[in-house]
This record gives C-alpha cells, sequence and structure tokens, in this order.
C-alpha cells in the first residue's frame, strides 16, 4: 500500500476551510501560522516514520480488514501483543517530539472500542453501526488519515449531572435527528491536537441514563466540517527561536453549531445503556498504554537532564542513580500498563481490552509519579534550567546587549552558549513549560482511578483469609457506621 | 492422574532420614514437631487445594512432557500466560496462608531455566543434560512431588570473589567428579521451607569465570539424602496457642558433606560459560512473579488490617483510603510482574523469560513498597497491634491472671477478648513477626535490580532524542570525569 | 546533691513487693529475671549517666523548685530551650540503648503538664492540687526517682465513648472518695517500661463530658502499691545469648483493683473541663519531642546497619546514599520537633508547651518515615539480616552442629562469626523485632494528628488570598456538599 | 520613624537610571512597563503592609543599632525568636503574593551575615569594613530601602575552579584597587527581583583559595550605578488580562562592567580565608527560612486549589486529604526550618545563626517536596486547570469568539466563566507557570544540602553505639573499599 506522506499530509491541511480559531483570527495556513506549526510538525513525525523501513515492526501491521500491511494505528487490537504495540508506537513518537500523538492514539483507542459496542448495540437493537464503522474505517485505512477521538464534554459543575444542566449544550447532544443523519450542538474540550486530524470520532464522555439521551451520540466528522469550529489553547512557550521547542501538543475546543452528521458517520445516538461501557472499554486501554507514553516522555527527559548536565560541565555519572530513579519510573508505568494487557479479555467481536483494575491502577502511578520525572529533570538540571532564571531568545541575540548575555551564559562551559542556552529551555520546557503533558488528569483522573481500584478490593474476602490465617472462628463483620 | 494427597505427603516427610536439626536436636516426626509443624503446613495446603475443582484452573495444567493434566508446578512455562499461572498460583497460596510456598515456585522456576540452559550446553558440548532432566522432571510430575530450588552460597564477604576464598566451601563446590556421578561440599544457605521438599535442585549462585568452574554445579537431591543436613533457621513468632499463626514459612542452611549425587541428576557440571545466563533467566522469571506473592500477601494484610479496625469497633469505610493504598500496591507489583512477561522473549527450547529489565524494575518496586505495606497494616489496627503491647497467651490464658487481663484486651469490643488478641497478634505477626516475607532480599536485592536497570538505561540515545527536540546540532558529550 | 545510682535503684526494686506478673508467675527479682533483666538494665542506664559528667549537660539541670542541681528530668521546663534539653537527653539514651527510656520521658512531660493544668483548677475551684503536686515533685526530686506516666485506657472499641460503656472498668475511674484518698478501679494499658519505675502518674486519656467525671482522675502511685498488678507484655525476642540485645523496652497492663491513693498524691478527681487541656498539652510536648526519640533510634540503626555492612565485607561508602537518607529522616522529625518548641507558648504558671500544630505534624512524620528507616536499615544488611534467615544461638552455639553452622555464618567474612551473627540479630531486631518501638501508635496515632492539622488548616483564608492573587473579585464561597 | 510609602518607592525607581534591559530595550517606567509592573507590585506590598497596624508585630522591630522601631528587614537576628520572625514576614509576603519577596529577604540575610564576618576580618586584619557596615546599615534603615543580596557567579562548567577559568569574568572580580574605592567585572547571575531593589549586596559565592583573592568581595551597589547593566529573565506568562498574576518574581543577570564601588562601600576585598564562612552562615540562616516561603507560598497554593474546586462545583470536603497532605508539607518546612533556628548559636558580634546541619535537611525537604505541591494543586484542579488546557484571555474576550468559548468555560458553574478562567490560569500559574518558584536551586541545590548531612553524620559513632547494644567486643572497622 502506498502511505500518504508529510507533504500529501500539508496539502490535505491545507485544502481544508479554516476553521481553527487562536490570537484573535481563523489560521490561513496552519502548516506554517507560527502559532500552529509544531503543533503541525509534531503530528507529521508519523508520516515521515511511515517512511523509514527501520520502524516498521511498530508502524505497520496486517489489517484485520483487507489482509493490506496498513499503518498500525488503523488496526484492530486483538490480543495483548496488539495493544503492546500501540503503547509502543506511542513510546516511539514520544522520543523523537516529546510531546504527545494524539493524531495516532485517539482515535485508533475510539474505533476500537465502538467496534464491540457496536456489535453489541446491532444485536440488540437490529441496527446497522458496526457496518457502518467498517466502511468509515476501511477508508480512513486506505488514506492513511490521522484520526482523533473526542470524549470530554465542557460540564463546568463536577457536582451536576448532564440532566441538570441549566446552560445548554454543555454536554455535546444531538438537536435534530433526520432521515440523512443528525444535527449535534455544543462542544468538546481539550481535544488534544485536533486541529492536525483528518477526521474526529466523537464519544460520549460519560455514562448516561434513560432520560439524558440525546447526549448519547457518537460519529465521525471532518475536522473542517460545516458548523464546526476549533479554538485553540494558550500554550505556555516562547515563540521565537530557541525558546520554543520544534513540537508542540496543542488541545483545542471544539465548538459545534448546527452541524450535521450524514447516516454512515454516526455510530450510535440514544442507546444510553452502552455509554457505560464505551468509557469503561476507552479507559482500559487508554489507561494501559498511557505508561507508554509517559515512560517515551521520561525517557526524553532524561535525556535532557543528561544534556543539561554535561552543559554544566558535570558527567551523566555523577547524576547516575537520579538517572535510574527516572528510569524506575518510566519502567513502572510502561511495564504497569503491559500488565494490564496481559490480564486482559477478548471481546467476541474480537477486539481485546486491558484488565480495567490494573489499568486504573497504572492510571494513578502516571498521575501521582509525574511530578517526580519533572523535578529529578529540574534538580539535574540546576539554576539555569528553573523557570524564570535565563533571558529571552530575543535579548540573547540582540546585537548590542546579545554577546554580554550570552559570555555569561556561557560562563566556562567547552560547549556553545547557544548550546547552553538550550539546553536549559528544554529543561524548562518540559519541567514548567509547554512539555508538560496533561499526564494528571489527561485519559481521566486520579481520583477517579482509585474509585475503581476501591470497588475491585474485596475486603470481605481478605478478611475471610486474614481470620482463617489467625484461627478466628467467631464471625468478624463490620460494624455499622457509627453515629 | 491421581495427585498425591496432603496424607500422603506427610508419609513421605516421616519416611524420610530425619536430617533436619533445629534447637539442639535432629527432629523426629517434621509433620508434628512444634518446630516445624506450621511449615508443613503451609507446603501442605497446595496438595488440599489440588483435591479442590475450584481451583483446576490454576492448580493444574497440561503437561508439555506427557500430556497429561498435571499439577501446574510441574510444567514448562512456555508463553506469558504460563508465566501468568505461574504468579496466580504464588498468589493463591498467599491468600490462604500468608506466606511463601517455595515448594511450588523455587523449583518450577528453577528447571524451567534449566530447561533451556541444559539444552544451549548439550548444543555446544555434547553432554546429555537436558535429557537427564527431562527424565527427572517425568518423574517427579508424575510423583506430584514438592521440588525446591537452592542459589544462594554463604558467601559472607561480599567483596572477595569466590575464586578469592580462604574458608573452602563458602560457595558450593563439586570435590570428585566420578563416573557414576559427583561428590560436593559447601552448603546452600537461607533456603526457603526446604525442610518441607521432596527433592532440591542446586544451581549456580553467581556467574562464574573459567578458573571457577568446581562451584558451577548444578543437580537434584533428596531432601534426605547422605551427606546433606539441613539446620532451620530461627523463626521469631510465639510457639504457643494463638502467638502462634496456622503457617509458616522457615529457612535452611543445607550443609553438603561429601554428598554424593548420581550421573542422571546431575545437570551442569563446570560449564562455567553458563552460569550467567543461568542466573539472568532465573531472576527473569523470579522478580516477574515476586510480586504476585507480595500482592497476595498485601491482600491478606489488607484482610488482618481490617479484621483488626473491625476489632476495635470500626468500619472499613473509615480506613477505606488507606485499603485503596494497600491495594494500589499490591496491583503495582502484581501489574508490573505481568508487563515484564507480557514483554519477554520464547527460547528455542520452547521455554518462555521474562524482559529483565522490567523484571528487575519489578523487584525494586517489590523491595521498595513492602515497608509501607507492613506501616499501614500497623496504622490501621492501632496500638494493640504494634509489636510489645500485648501480654502473651500463657498469661491470657493464667487460670488466675488471664481473666482479669483479657477484661481488658476485650474492653468494649463486641468481640470476644480472644479474637481481638488473635486479630493483634496476626497484624504483629505481619508487621514485625514471622509473618514478614524477606522481600528486600529474596531473589536478590534492590541494589543488583538497580544496576540492571542501569545497564539498561542508554543515555547517550535519550540525549540525542532530547538534542533533536531543543535544535541542538552541535555535538554534546559526556565530559571526562573531573579530577 | 547526691544522686541515687545504679545499684540503689536495683535496690529499690528488689525491695519492692512482687506485683509484676509474667509468664504464669509473679517475678521475684526483677533486676535480674530473665523475663525482665534487659528492661531494667535499659532504664538503669540513667542513673549510670547521671555519675559521668561528660553529660552533665544534659542530664543535669538547676531545679526551678530548689534551686539545687538536680537531674533534668525532675525539673519544669520553662522556655523553648528547656524542651530541647527533654529531647536531647531522650536523644541520649536511644544513642546507648537503642530503646525507650519512658522512666525518664513521661513521668516528666506528665508532671510538667499537671503544673499548668492544677494551677488552673486551682484557680478555679480553691483546690489545693498544685500545692500537693508541688511537694511531691520536691520529693521524688530529691530521691532521683524513675516516674511514668500513664494515660491509656483499655477502651476496646474505638467508636464507643467512656459513658457508654458495657464491661465496667475500661476506663480507669475513681469508685470511692473518702476523706483521705480516693480508691481506683480499672486498668491503664501499654504503659511502657512500667515494671521499672518508682512512682507512676496516671492523667485522663482522653477529653471527658461531665457525666463522665468519674473517669477524670489524676495521682501519683507507687510502682508495688497495693491493689495494682502490672502484666508485662511479650517482647519478641530470643532469650538466650546474642539472639536478645542487652536493653529492651516492656510495657505492662497497670490493673487496680480498689487501689487507695492518699489525698497527697490526688492531683485532680472529677475536674471534667480541664481533661482536655491535660490531653493537648501533653500531646504538643510529647509529639514535639518525639523526633529526638526517633532521631537517636535512626542513628543506632544507621549504626546497626553500618556494622552489618562491615561484617559483611562492605564499605560504608558503598551505601552512603542510604546512610545520607537514614540521617535526613532522623534531622526531620529532630528538627521539626525543635520547631514546635520554638514556636511553642509560656504558660502563665510558667511552664512552656510547644506549638499543637507542628507538634502533630512532626507526629506524622515521626508514624510515616519510621518504616523507612527500618526499610533501608534491611536493604543495607542483605539477605542475613531479614528475618528468619538465622540458625538461633542454641544451634551456633551447639557442640556439634555448632562449628559446622558458623563456619557458613562467617563466610568469607574478616570478622568473627559471632559477630556477624550479632551484628545481623542487632538489624533483624530493629527491623522485625523487639527492637522495633511503637512510633506509629506510641504518643497518638497518624491519624489523630491529621485532624489536629486540618482543624489548623483555615481554607477560607487562604482562597481569600488566592483570590487576590488572580484579580478574582466574584465571592467564591464553599457549594454546599452535594447530595 | 517615618516608614517610606508605596509612591515614594515608586517615584525612587522612576528616578533611577534606566538601566533594565529587558525585550530588546532599556525600559523607561519600570513601575507601569508591562515587562516589569507586576514584578514592582510585588516589592511594593512590603511598603503598603508597614502603613496597616495590623502586621506591626512581624513588620516592625526595634533598631539594634538606633534603638528605634523599624523596618524589621533592617534589624539583626540576634536569637532564635529573630529569625522566626524573618521566617514568618516571608511567609506573610506569600501568602499575599504567592510570589518571592527577595527585597526584605536577600539583603537582610546578606547584611546579618556581614555582621559577624567584618567582625572576625577587622579583628584579624586591622581593617574597618565592621564599622564602614554598620553605618551604611544606619543609613539604609533610615530611609527603609529594600536591599538585595548577589551571591550566584555565573561559572557555567561546575567541574572547573574560579582559577581555572578561560572567560574572564564568570566569577565577578575586582579589577583595580584604588585609594577610594575599587573596580569590579563580571556578572552576578538569577538574583531575584533585582530591578526592584534601591541596593545590592554582593558577597563571594564560593569558598575561595588564596590564589582566588581576587574573586573575594563584599560591597553594596544601587541598582542603578554607573557601569551596572540588569537584563532581565523571561518569565513564563501571558501578558495580557487574567493571563497573567498580579506579582511576580523575576531575576536579573547583573553585569558589571568597569562598575567603581567607593571604599565606604566596600566590606571584603580579598580576605579569602573568610570566604567560607560567610556561605556557610548565608546559607544556614538562609535554608532554615526558606520553609517559611515555600510553607507561605503552599498555602496559598492550597487556596487557588480549593478557589478551582469551587469553581468545579466541589467542596473542599471531597479534597479534604489532600489539603491536610499540602499543609503537611507546608508545616514541615516552615517547623524543619525554626527547629534549625532553636538549635542555632550566636557569634559574638551579637548575630545569631541558624545549625547548618538541620537548615540543610530543610533545604533537602524543599526542594524534594515542592513537586508534590504542585502535583497535588493540579490533581484538584481537575484538566482545566491543566497547563495548555485553556483558551488565552485574548481569544475568550474575543468579540466574536469570546462569548461562544466563554458559554463552555463557564459550563454548568454557579461562578462566572471569569472567575473560573482566572481560577484555572492561577492554578496553571502556580503549577508550571511563572508562580513556580526556583525552590530546588534557589538558596543552594539539594545535592549540596546533601553532602552538608553526609559530613554530619558521624557513621563511626553510631557504629560504636550499636556494637555495644548488640554485645560486639570485636573491632569493626569500615574495610578497604575493594578493587
Amino acid at each position: 500500500m502506498k502511505f500518504r506522506t508529510k507533504e500529501e499530509y500539508h496539502a490535505d491541511l491545507r485544502a481544508m476551510r479554516p476553521n481553527v480559531f487562536k490570537n484573535g483570527r481563523f489560521i490561513e495556513d496552519i502548516v506554517t501560522d507560527p502559532d500552529t506549526k509544531t503543533l503541525i510538525e509534531n503530528e507529521s513525525l508519523t508520516y515521515e516514520l511511515l517512511q523509514n523501513p527501520e520502524h516498521d515492526a511498530i508502524l505497520k501491521a496486517k489489517s484485520t480488514l483487507s489482509g493490506e500491511t496498513v499503518a498500525r494505528w488503523h488496526t484492530l487490537m486483538t490480543c495483548p501483543e496488539d495493544l503492546m504495540m500501540y503503547g509502543k508506537l506511542k513510546k516511539l513518537h514520544f522520543h523523537h517530539t516529546g510531546v504527545c500523538c494524539a493524531g495516532v492514539c485517539t482515535g485508533w483507542n475510539t474505533f476500537n472500542v465502538l467496534w464491540s459496542v457496536t456489535a453489541e448495540i446491532d444485536e440488540k437493537h437490529g441496527t446497522d453501526y458496526h457496518k457502518r464503522l467498517e466502511a468509515w474505517l476501511r477508508d480512513v485505512e486506505l488514506k492513511t488519515y490521522k484520526i482523533g477521538g473526542a470524549l470530554t464534554d465542557a460540564k463546568g459543575d463536577r457536582g451536576k449531572k448532564a440532566g441538570q444542566q441549566v446552560t445548554p449544550d454543555v454536554n455535546l447532544r444531538v438537536t435534530e435527528i433526520r432521515d440523512d443523519g443528525i444535527v449535534v450542538n455544543g462542544a468538546k474540550v481539550m481535544i488534544a491536537n485536533a486541529a492536525a486530524f483528518h477526521e474526529i470520532i466523537c464519544i460520549p464522555g460519560t455514562a448516561y441514563k434513560e432520560n439524558e439521551k440525546e447526549f448519547v451520540i457518537s460519529f465521525a466528522v471532518p475536522r473542517d466540517a460545516k458548523g464546526l469550529t476549533l479554538v485553540q489553547a494558550e500554550v505556555k512557550e516562547g515563540r521565537e527561536g530557541w525558546d520554543a521547542m520544534k513540537y508542540s501538543t496543542m488541545a483545542s475546543y471544539l465548538i459545534f453549531e448546527d452541524c450535521f452528521i450524514p447516516k454512515e458517520k454516526v455510530f450510535m445516538c440514544g442507546e444510553w445503556e452502552s455509554s457505560g461501557v464505551i468509557i469503561s472499554r476507552f479507559t482500559a486501554n487508554y489507561r494501559a498504554a498511557i505508561g507508554s507514553c509517559m515512560s517515551g516522555n521520561g525517557d526524553v527527559m532524561l535525556g535532557a537532564a543528561a544534556l543539561m548536565a554535561r552543559a554544566n560541565g558535570l558527567s551523566a555519572n555523577v547524576f547516575r542513580e537520579k538517572f535510574v530513579d527516572m528510569q524506575m519510573i518510566g519502567n513502572l508505568v510502561y511495564g504497569l500498563g503491559l500488565g494490564a494487557m496481559l490480564a486482559g479479555e477478548k471481546h467476541p467481536s474480537g477486539t481485546f481490552y486491558a484488565d480495567p483494575t490494573l489499568a486504573h491502577t497504572n492510571k494513578y502511578y502516571v498521575a501521582t509519579s509525574y511530578a517526580e520525572l519533572r523535578r529529578i529533570c529540574e534538580d539535574v538540571g540546576g539554576g539555569i534550567a528553573e523557570t524564570g532564571c535565563l533571558p529571552n531568545y530575543k535579548d540573547c541575540t540582540d546585537p548590542v546587549m546579545g554577546p554580554k548575555i550570552m559570555k555569561y551564559v556561557k560562563g566556562n562551559s567547552e560547549l556553545s552558549a547557544e548550546t547552553r542556552a538550550r539546553a536549559a529551555r528544554l529543561s524548562e520546557w518540559f519541567t514548567s513549560g509547554g512539555g508538560t503533558m496533561a499526564f494528571i488528569h489527561g485519559g481521566g483522573s486520579p481520583d477517579g482511578a482509585r474509585v475503581v481500584v476501591r470497588l475491585n478490593t474485596p475486603v470481605d474476602e481478605y478478611v475471610k483469609y486474614a481470620a482463617g490465617i489467625a484461627g478466628i472462628t467467631e464471625k468478624v463483620e463490620d460494624p455499622a457506621p457509627k453515629k
């Protein structure tokens, strides 16, 4: 199969309707605009890697639909090893960019979940969602598209249910069901890298009740569809020269205003009983593989720390144990995720889902140990890499003051002042800048993960074992809560 | 197949030569002697479970040798799922006993490693070790034997190599090679539960050099072989009534004095080049699965904590988050171990070995997080469960003082004083008594695990990634160490 | 002043009524009995140190009552520096014994609290408790007595209040008020080292309500008073040779049966409004100084770890960073306690009390970081120091088997086998034996400490600051809890 | 005394020579320029507080020089309680601004150290530095000046000593000694808030040897002195509307080019033997009090987290335990710092210095636990507060798109969209923006702190205690390092 190239991808983006908003205007050329070029550079990388046979084992696989060799991110995950490759692909991407590859990750996970869920819905309701999904997937697979998934609704007040909402559209909803499709209104928010996608698949963001059917919708939509506007979030980084990195992640608000979705791209509409299982399968695989992301991220943070150390004239050997600490954290979240995969279960429709308890455990550790990676990276780097300690690119390259500043940026280092400045910016970017990934809440919060683990902690069973070992024969029940 | 019963197992033990030494004498009836009965009770459990079809999925499997359904702990591990069942069996055992089942674990792991190593040696040296091993394994499989592995030599001074030893025998060695077998002298120390085994397989405890061939020996030996004496370690627990628990782990020194090993049970003799690979495969699988042990252990510690809380009149709900903390740790080490399995590799001989880096990472977390389980268990239990806070069984059941003491042990509790005392002893046993497992050094120290992770941290590769992201083109090498 | 000597102290103990029960009998000579001698050796140390001028700065001070130089543990604490010396004395003791010196610590803290509380009660109620206390204190100061404090009641069901108790005496109570004194019944439990005291001061163990006056009693009582029986708790340690250490801590149940307390030794009787303040002042100073105990303990655990490392042939340099980790923990709890002292407040009666919030914060860190000290000590020591790994003293010194065992205990070590065995036992004793101190619940549980910190966290005030910085002018109140 | 007002302070700044460089130009009006106004707002706060009698206990004190009531930050610290007030003043400032008040902190600490060091130098060398310092201090005290301290040299290659430097001026140095003063060249880098000071006192940044005399200089210099240029570091924060906070910390490079310092403001020149003691006293007090900064910072981060939670419709009660975790960390570093103060020592010259070991221990915990504060703050806030998740101020207030965006920023929240956006920005600012303080390396790195603790860990003494407890009589020495 011929795979889409980076150049073709850029041409696709340029051919799209300019519906991406940032800094007071709709962006004309998203590929080169200073506000988005690092994002596009980031999502372009997969196309570059596809052309490099060295990465074929990770990036390509046999399609379960066509039997052809296709981009792996369009194939179904059917066993633990498939899930592991999902993780490995993301880790590879993080190694090269330091940031998130939502364009291969989130869409992939989403259609893989819809695969089993549409099969279940069809069986129950006699619908034909599964066939639609398959047709759509065969198409994007052929085109080597970038596809993303969109889950998160605006909510705002976490204490309120969707049914209680005063502001309409706070959860994305269907406002009209027509013979040829549906009309949707509302928003999906904080959708990573959405501006760089060809298409986006929306799924319900929570488990809904029967009276909340209007929010239970799933569909694919082109990024530049009529009625869809993307607003870019602010990314904290300098814009000029070495104050910015080569790649970035950039989230969008997707605002739907009477956006029409043709029937063949609608995969759910009102089947509220299936909204819960979507979330649980989505999070199981997502949270099993998120450790691969963070471990890839940790590896480059380790590289950034070592780079800074060298620019400070110090050998990696000095920080040996700190590097092991970083690697241990990376291994933890990578390996624990793989464990969730091995302990997973195969669905009759052919797809495979990681074990939820271990996957949520992994999310918990991802969320709680990321801070350590940032801390150690900053610790190794020294004061120069701490935020607010270095003059900016503009001043460092000022014709008059620049040389005076750079004299002291270099100091006694054997490396150039520019290298030292770039290294410092990189560490700062990872520890408190645009390179900080949303590992705490991305894919769900650690508190949510704890709840899943709590529900899977059979205290009474454990008490029974303990009593047996201690030779206790009296019945020991949980006392009623004291007043 | 007919599986050995607990009663048959006890008869086996009683028929053995009394070569187990403890408290100044050789133990007559190891099954009932107060110094060993909890150990035998512990290792008997697997025989009980074998008779209960509820556990068949875990405890039985199809033999790769005979094709029969056999006790799983005699089968080869040939894929990640087999390794996972190795872990699950150990977790099941820990659930019921709170302690280590070395009699199913260590032997199993040992012959599984020898399977591939003997195949390699035979191919290289034209020996027939592999065939001997297979014959031996077919035999123990048929007999449903308890077999253990023995690795650790006495060493003493960790700074000295085996070749430098002043005291002879500090590493177990062959002292005579005969046509019909070999004669060995020396010791293997701290061998968990050895007194309860039918046979023990010894393997080299470290990677040896060419001039250290005498230490490179592997063989199986009956527990009561002539020339072999077992000395039992001291286990810190009360001996009477509820001061002791129902089960225990008990390590032995195995002292070999001119012990003859017939040829057909010798699996290695001098092939020093293979000693390193033994250690690395043994530790890979062992450290991948040790998380299953600790997670099973953690589950019952959680049960013990909940039991004590109830005896203190408090609902588990009060300690909800602490229980989640305990479960998180258990899930971490269980799941990370599974991850090492999934990332493992198949050997041409048919066996499967976990990924060393992830396995050692797991050992590191096992070693460092076990203390947290103990701490939380003690924290939930309250002062009564802390060591040195409760009068002993003898005094609590004293005809005169007993009732006076038990009045205050009970206090206002709605449970009996005895239940409260037993619960307190159980928590104390887990947190600072005989129920404390050697998770820090068992299967190797955390420092050793860190070394493996360090050797698998490609700093230069990571620096290259980092430099690419920051746009650094200057070559950035590690500076020579400063004087 | 002439200070009591160790020999005089032993004579005092021998002259007492044998009311200490252990292992089915009342102990005849508490000084030499194998069940108690390590306890007495422990509490004797302060008398030895008193005779050594090197320690005068810590052990002696000018009495606030007589103006004489007296044992410091009989003086009032009147400023932060006095509190610091309270901590330093305890640290010194831990350095030499590894265990708790309740006989100088708990009584001292108790009368120091009663000093201000009795003054307040007298002012309110016209009683003369303060004068009685002063007279008693002048007396024990003169005699250089060992005095202890006793706080903890039996409770049993933590969910029940004293007033709800079904079993009488679960909280110690007055059962008769006579002109010449009071009669008390009930128990104080888990009183560290009580068998080694001359006198014990009891105080209420919680804040009582008006209808619970009977439990609000404070008094001093000789250890061998009529109507008082001590039951010794079980301490987990071998009894023979090097299986036991030289010193130990040993808690007692104090059982009062119609025990008469003469009027002049009664310091509170029914003044329920003052029971709360006793607890809060007692815990403030106790928890400020408990870090001194744990830091002294940590120092010798560090020493034990280094000792074991040397016996394993390894230089302290190998474990340098682990030792710093241990020392960091020790410094944390020592220093944070001193901080609580500096932030404390002077009472009009002349005594000084540490800041409760910082003191409870310290208790929290003591309770949660002690596990780390144990873990690192075990980690450094290697397998030989883990519990259940070494044969016992009896077997190691067996005429026949002893030499065979000791050959392997020594291994290649350049030190003697005995030193290696003693070192291993010491580490084991600290990490999971009789040397494990009750730092989690001793002086109150970490959960209790967290509650105090929570009550001292002014969230609304902090929100106000935050809103000011962010320029938020809208009123932001805590939402009502969601149903 | 009449204290300088905020308005007078601003007038002072405006009267200065425009030697502050940022974004390609020298700033004209530092008070109102968008690049510096938040910095000036920050340093102005102390002047506002001085006018508010509510804060007199903290902000004012009796001068040790004039006996007048003066701004506390011009008084000498003569006892633990004075040091505690140093901490309290900084905590108060952090409460109101969330950022660092270098203008009261660093100068204060610097002259307090010079007070004792100049006294020692004068005694040794017959110089009159102490008198000069006193005269200068009397003057700034009268004027209620903002004074800063400057310590850090450019270095660059941490492996090289000052004497080995190739690039001249990498350490600030004297290039000419004249009768009326000295001429200096070089730089001090990363000097927090320097642009907001009236005067800056430079001191040597490390311990120098005899052949490095040229670097051993200390002097006070007006911020706008001829020959001195300040280059402002880049601070990562949005510049417009609510993307920026009200206050900021901003570090400068101070570049000295033939800058003349008149004799009466020179406090050291070549007395290399005293350079070490400067560093150790400076760091002792600085690191004892830095916990006060971080605890004040933590308090407002807690407030920011609670604010965000409320904007998300959630009660603080939901996050109760997380808030206690944050407060525990704040209490730890505040209290441990106070402990270092109590354990400090008085210098004959009258000033008081904290205990170095405890102070460095505190710095270590500050550096390692700050990441936890950031993590919990981000955890409580939810996805909206994570970096890169929210559109910027410009877009949120865009006439067309603004309302569409703000509809979803508000969601169901009962608070306004603006409040929710401001709250999110505040949390982001603290966790990965301009509100991230340099607590890891500010005042020295945690590794440096560990070295101090290591040098103060008497392993041999601890081994001696341990051996005594275990009854070991054999001499146990550290083995020579193995080859």
